[in-house]
């Protein structure tokens, strides 16, 4: 299963690529797509869209993991964000993708083991479980560890599957 | 010129088109397009993405005019609202058109003559401009108010523009 995990952010959106095999997962890559604070707001949604587009299509993942927004009280900052999130949900969806979404204290307590882990730690742990991957930003590992996220309850959630399987037959 | 009016909203997001040749301005189409509460964000963003895209290539206007976003306390509403908003610019930049935005204060100005007008006093005077126009609903209503308020100024750049060659000349 290939997992595409998406840090969503309209200047930076970060995105992560891996492979996951039963215990085994590998690196496929990550990066991080940008939009010009100078551009209008029509021409940056449509910019982190194209960027956005041309991943899944490189690396055809066969699902997505979205981080959820955390709404604040910068009004300004929710609807920005709101805005990027919609470019990091509508390319999955767009391609036919499954997509999970994930708050940031899931993602940090499935890769660290503690919801209010710091940034640093999150990285720590990355670098850990995927060894050699060259990582191309603070929001490239965030998306990493959504992509994380999403296997491991991915392959929760099919394993209480099977078992309820077994256990009906 | 070919107008697009957009009024964004997650649940309902109104389109009304328009016809503007120097002073005449005729009623092209107008309607909503809906999401299901009941779907997933991304599901409903897919959705209001594709039906949007086929307005766009159906009607093929020239350019596209969305109503800009309150923020306001509801940082929830505000988020998707933002969401919304973000398939609203998107559309018409994947099509290539030039977008303006207008606060909802600018189009009940530009459509009532005053900023804080009533919801049947817009609706009245779209009636009186369009005749004939059948209105999809109050969402429609808006977006044909966005567009009208877009080709008025459209115009007075136009002829700015104009003035200021003459001028230069």
């Amino acid at each position: 299963m290939r997992v595409l995990g998406i840090d969503p952010g309209l200047r930076n959106m970060g995105w992560g690529i891996i492979d996951v095999a039963g215990p085994r997962m590998t690196h496929v890559a990550n990066g991080v797509c940008h939009s010009l604070a100078s551009d209008d707001l029509a021409t940056r949604l449509l910019s982190l869209f194209d960027q956005m587009t041309h991943v899944v299509r490189t690396y055809a993942p066969d699902c997505a993991a979205v981080e959820q927004t955390f709404v604040n009280k910068d009004a300004v900052a929710t609807l920005k964000l709101g805005q990027a999130r919609a470019v990091a949900l509508l390319v999955p969806a767009q391609a036919g993708l499954p997509i999970g979404e994930y708050a940031p204290n899931a993602v940090k307590k499935t890769v660290v083991g503690v919801g209010h882990a710091a940034k640093q730690q999150v990285e720590h742990m990355i670098k850990l479980q995927l060894p050699g991957a060259k990582l191309a930003g603070p929001d490239a590992v965030d998306a990493l560890a959504i992509a994380i996220t999403h296997s491991y309850h991915a392959q929760s959630s099919s394993r209480l599957a099977d078992a309820i399987k077994k256990a009906a037959s």
